[in-house]
């Protein structure tokens, strides 16, 4: 039980309101953390140069880039824009030497109700920039969402459902699994089976809080909440996946208040106990 | 499209802030509603016998009793109580004439990380509680709940999961599918297909908004958010569900502050154009 500092990631929306992505690089090295994931706004704040260069000389791993996606679209040309989007995400992880690009798919279209359109623009905007991201050797990781975010966020909800996407798809695409979005799943044991080492490009966590009072940012650190965590872990390196642990906490109302220094310090604690 | 109101039946939740039972079933009565489905603590508050024959009097079906289930618990005690209280609970609907009993199953135990210890819990509480509603010649209806509901309301939360059990436990038991619990599910179509009119006892209807304020309390009207309501109730009634479609909405910033005759009337508009 347990996971060290050194196998540690700490994406950067934990620690965002209080830290730009110089601090955070600065952060993770000061407490020993093995990597970091940035996301793109933070990452273009900085300037893609400046921060692969840093994150070099600070010896971090990147677990991973946030994020890609986003395709549905209510036209032609919304939904070229989200290619083109696309591809400069995958430029910009292989400049940061990314292990992947994690891909939140994207919901709804404004307007639509339709749930099975939006899974077909999602599949061929994977299928398209999937092309892309072989040409730059950069793995491309479908995150399954939590279903609370069908709507808005991702219409690929489950671990089963983007291990299909994948199998139809082939090499260079997999999953960023966070335990966030899968826990409750009846199927989880048996996808990351499925999934096995081959697969699973991420693996993120953070806790399900009871109750949770907001459904975007009300994110709890791990063992505060009801996810059995470490025994999610387990499942995934029993099949092989030997990556960082990733820790994204979206948290209005708690973790972005505090100091980010306490932040990481309790993070590496929690990663000894809860993890 | 389109379903008329005397094929709607009213959850008394939609309207539970400002009428009591008794109201309900005037109101259902006033407003041409084909039926009702109680919540047990009113049902209590008024008494079972004078419902039942209000119910009775005024014409109306009942779609269903709310609620059973709840069955995971830390120790032996907890465990007989909630069979001990289910068991009340198929008694009551008998009383009522209910078509089904709806099962909210219930999630983890409190200070429980072990969602698989308490499905195991739910299984063999629903073994125990149809065994008894065989006897009365009962039908247990399982509502699978979204998967957010998971940790603190009810750890079954697909209908393909709730079809699981089914088969395990065989005839008297199916599923209460609720439009707002399983939209998002990729899997829907193809469960729906496999549950079949031998199993769908309830559907209810309400809408997902976007955003969503709060987990619980914040369901929208038909027609008010994201649901392709009219083309799941299709779905449902083309492998032959031909009960009553039962409305039932968690609202406590929007709904449940107005005049429940105009949330009826409502309720019989929307049902013609979003339902």
């Amino acid at each position: 039980m347990g996971v060290p500092a050194e196998r540690l990631s700490l994406n950067t929306a934990t620690v965002r309101k209080r830290w730009n992505l110089r601090q955070c690089i600065e952060g993770c090295a000061r407490h020993g953390l093995g990597g970091i994931s940035p996301w793109r706004d933070m990452l273009a704040e900085m300037g893609v140069d400046d921060a692969a260069k840093m994150i070099a000389d600070k010896g971090l791993r990147v677990s991973g880039l946030c994020r890609g996606g986003m395709f549905p679209a209510t036209d032609e040309a919304g939904l070229r824009a989200a290619l083109d989007d696309n591809r400069r995400a995958v430029d910009e992880a292989v400049a940061i030497g990314a292990d992947c690009l994690v891909m939140v798919v994207g919901g709804l279209p404004p307007g639509s109700k339709d749930i099975g359109l939006a899974r077909q623009q999602v599949r061929d905007g994977l299928a398209a920039t999937l092309d892309y991201a072989r040409t730059a050797q950069m793995p491309i990781a479908i995150e399954p969402l939590h279903p609370m975010y069908a709507a808005d966020r991702a219409c690929v909800n489950t671990l089963g459902q983007a291990l299909d996407i994948c199998d139809e798809l082939g090499e260079g695409i997999g999953v960023a699994l966070d335990v966030y979005h899968v826990w409750w799943d009846p199927e989880l044991s048996r996808q990351i089976q499925r999934a096995g080492k081959a697969r699973i490009y991420a693996f993120h966590v953070c806790d399900w809080l009871v109750p949770t009072k907001d459904l975007l940012l009300d994110r709890g650190m791990m063992g505060d909440g009801v996810i059995d965590i470490a025994s999610i872990r387990q499942e995934v390196e029993a099949v092989g996946f030997n990556g960082l642990v990733e820790v994204e906490i979206f948290s209005s109302g708690d973790w972005w208040r505090r100091d980010p220094d306490d932040v990481l310090r309790i993070i590496i604690e929690r990663a000894q106990t809860a993890v």
